[in-house]
């Protein structure tokens, strides 16, 4: 249990799964490719959930639940989109005890048979737009399994929205990725770049794919979510007709966009350090802990567990903090190592001696800081820590996302980088032979063309001609 | 789309249908079995999670996420769970584009891969109890599907505990029994009769089962929510050992308990009328709708508008009651049927005329009744007309579950109530044998003996022996 922690200069992927370990997120499971997903990493599950369903709901979104199985015949109907996932899918042949008539797929994403619904659901420019989205499970085959970020079964949420025109849909798309993007930001406090994906990276179906892009701190890309503009390509597949204004039947015009378990994998590897998982208070299933400390004087314990709930209570009724008095029977430095391993963000040590003195020591597990505060600045002081990770972690992720890539204008400077790691902006023209290439020779992809970049120009890699300024890296 | 709904009396089951229909709560997919649930019939699911998940969380249970796939060698593991659960099973036989060394089953229920877990959890009486839920979807064959109530794929939640002594696991899982019942009555306004189920009723693989059994408005019985005591079934099979107190390795007791999406085919089937669907109140997505009437003087619709809002504003920010108000283009008939058939417990009628007078028109969907009320007491009478629904509700159930029940003391008076449909109380011994008569002769089973009547004694159908007094019902 208490084993080690590899330190990230060492072994980063090392590293990242002894954090898990240690913080007790994710555990795998018999079953090749699953995890068992903790209580303590389903919690940070929840709070993602939680804040991302209130803010699709603000926009009009609705949650509805669709079948996790598939009729195999309905992935073929959009010649791309089976061809993408094909390889990845798990197949039930069996039901109720007999061979199956048409074998059904587990739902590796559900466009087809949301869409084979939504038919049913459309017929006029009265039902648009039609704004869905579905907390699911979904499945694809994983031979190189990797915690959150690579596993046979996800939990994701999947939006998918019809609309009367094209710019509608292009505008919903953007829209849901400027919240994936804000979100990011403001929760998890991870600075992403936003933009659009080449077609070699399309989504399998999609006419655009708008991305958001991460650099962890190893300096490799992390996909965070991604929203596509689906154009006709679905709605010609599966018959989704409406009849415009104008009395003329159109097909609708879509988009898909969604976030999974994985962006608790871009978590971990934005924030965390060689002690183990950091977490930043807004996403924070504790925020706050309270470690009383006493012996076997009765009265002092009385007077050390009134003054922790009273700090409790503070925290939790006045402040809206979530605090959590540590009342195990494991002695102080157990507790102590057992909260930090979690990333808790803030430890309140509470003894006899700290009453007497009327000041308590503060431990901020980000900076690693350990004050004494006095009794009167306590709340304030913990309140203003909790605001001050959570910016500190928001700006080393905003600078390793923005200002410690480097532009490099020749393919030799672009190898160097790229093996050591780095994730780097280069010029491309657009050409899939020689982004092919590029994977081959070095296994960096492009990441997204940035969409601050759109009007920047210049000189291609390999091919010299006029390109635009692209995010290359490793991704996870 | 706009159906009349066939009456209750003259076919309950085309009924039920319509109800759902017209509600527009769900529909079936392409997928044979497997139905869609459309917002609104999600939207009461989403409040069903809510309120049982906090409830759940209050007595100490945390949530985690465990495989969806099952390697069939896990359910041989406990003969009984093997043999109950087989007809029922999808599986996965082909993954990645190859054939499975060993299939794996789509999950039916998690004992076993939950277990399989658990074992690597608990090592000491210090790691226990373990409270643990699962929110998830399970797939159980069914050839005759019914909306909620049989569908091939459905929605739930799954506790699984774990516990020291067998005094322990037993309290928790007539514990969570309560909580099931508390939350039948309080919320869905389902009063229901909690019992123990005969072995043969038992679930596969557990040593009790707990149930809360509720009747229908056509007599029928409905199964809402099971708890079980696992003893050590599933302990042995998997190997889940903890040192004691006194150091010596022993088999841990385990619960498991659940509720479905299938109750909302209760709540259906409890309440709702010949017009559609009736809500209780407290699991109501929408609790009141505010009507707004208008023709083409925009000074009026302005007026009427900002006294929709003023109304809105005070019963959702004051009072926290869920409402909105219909802005659609649809007319006002329109409206008001769109509100009736989804069983929004309160609707509130404004026009300009209503302004002037100072007075609404508020329709109570459940009582069907109809009143002006002054400005000044609307948000009381409206406030007063929730809980009535709520308490007439309760009491019509109440009034079925355990005042119009009767006890039949032969087996000729038994089949004539069976055969019209009633749920009924009779005595009986115990016998297996008799049960299975029972049913292939009446369709009847056993549904619970109720906590209430446990120290009831009296002549057994068939037998004459001395018997317990058992619920015995048609049930969906």
């Amino acid at each position: 249990m208490v084993k080690k922690i590899t330190p990230r200069a060492e072994d980063f992927s090392e590293w990242y799964q002894d954090v898990i370990d240690a913080a007790e997120l994710a555990e795998h499971s018999s079953v090749k490719g699953s995890m068992v997903i903790k209580p303590f990493g389903y919690a940070i599950w929840e709070n993602i959930q939680k804040e991302l369903d209130f803010q699709f709901k603000e926009t009009g979104v609705e949650n509805a639940y669709f079948p996790l199985f598939i009729p195999e015949s309905f992935l073929k109907r959009e010649a791309e989109h089976v061809e993408g996932f094909s390889p990845e899918l798990a197949v039930v042949t069996i039901a109720g005890g007999k061979p199956l008539a048409e074998n059904l797929v587990v739902r590796p994403t559900s466009e087809t048979i949301i869409y084979d619904t939504f038919k049913n659901w459309i017929s006029s420019h009265r039902d648009l737009p039609l704004l869905i989205n579905q907390w699911a499970n979904v499945v694809r085959w994983e031979m190189r399994p990797r915690m959150f970020l690579r596993t046979t079964e996800f939990l994701w949420q999947e939006g998918h929205t019809a609309h009367a025109t094209y710019a509608e849909a292009d505008l919903r798309a953007r829209g849901m990725l400027e919240i994936y993007k804000k979100f990011s930001e403001d929760f998890l406090a991870i600075s992403v770049l936003d933009g659009i994906k080449s077609d070699r990276e399309r989504f399998a179906g999609a006419d655009k794919t708008y991305t958001i892009e991460a650099v962890m701190q190893d300096g490799k890309a992390l996909q965070f979510a991604t929203s596509h503009n689906l154009a006709q390509n679905f709605s010609k597949a599966f018959g989704i007709k409406f009849s415009n204004k104008e009395s003329k039947e159109e097909y609708v015009y879509q988009t898909s966009w969604g976030l999974s378990t994985r962006s608790i994998g871009g978590l971990i590897m934005s924030h965390s350090d060689d002690n183990g998982l950091v977490l930043p208070p807004k996403i924070a299933p504790i925020q706050v802990v309270i470690l009383p400390i006493y012996g076997s004087d009765e009265e002092k314990k009385k007077k050390v567990l009134d003054k922790c709930k009273e700090i409790e209570d503070k925290l939790r009724s006045t402040e809206m903090i979530r605090v959590k008095t540590d009342l195990t029977e494991k002695n102080f430095g157990e507790k102590s190592f057992f909260w930090e391993k979690r990333g808790v963000p803030v430890r309140i040590e509470i003894g006899p001696k700290d009453i007497e003195n009327n000041a308590y020591i503060v431990n901020t597990r980000q900076t690693l800081e350990k004050e004494q505060i006095g009794d009167s600045a306590l709340i304030d002081y913990v309140l203003g820590r909790l605001e001050k990770v959570q910016n500190n972690l928001l700006h080393n992720s905003y600078t390793r996302t923005y200002l410690n890539i480097k532009t490099v204008d020749n393919y030799e400077d672009f190898k160097k980088e790229i093996e050591a790691n780095n994730s780097v902006f280069a010029f491309w023209d657009g050409d899939s032979k020689i982004e092919e290439r590029i994977k081959e020779e070095t296994k960096a992809t492009t990441r997204c063309i940035p969409f601050r970049f759109l009007n920047e120009k210049g000189s291609s890699l390999i091919s010299g001609k006029e390109g635009s300024k692209v995010l290359f890296s490793k991704a996870y």
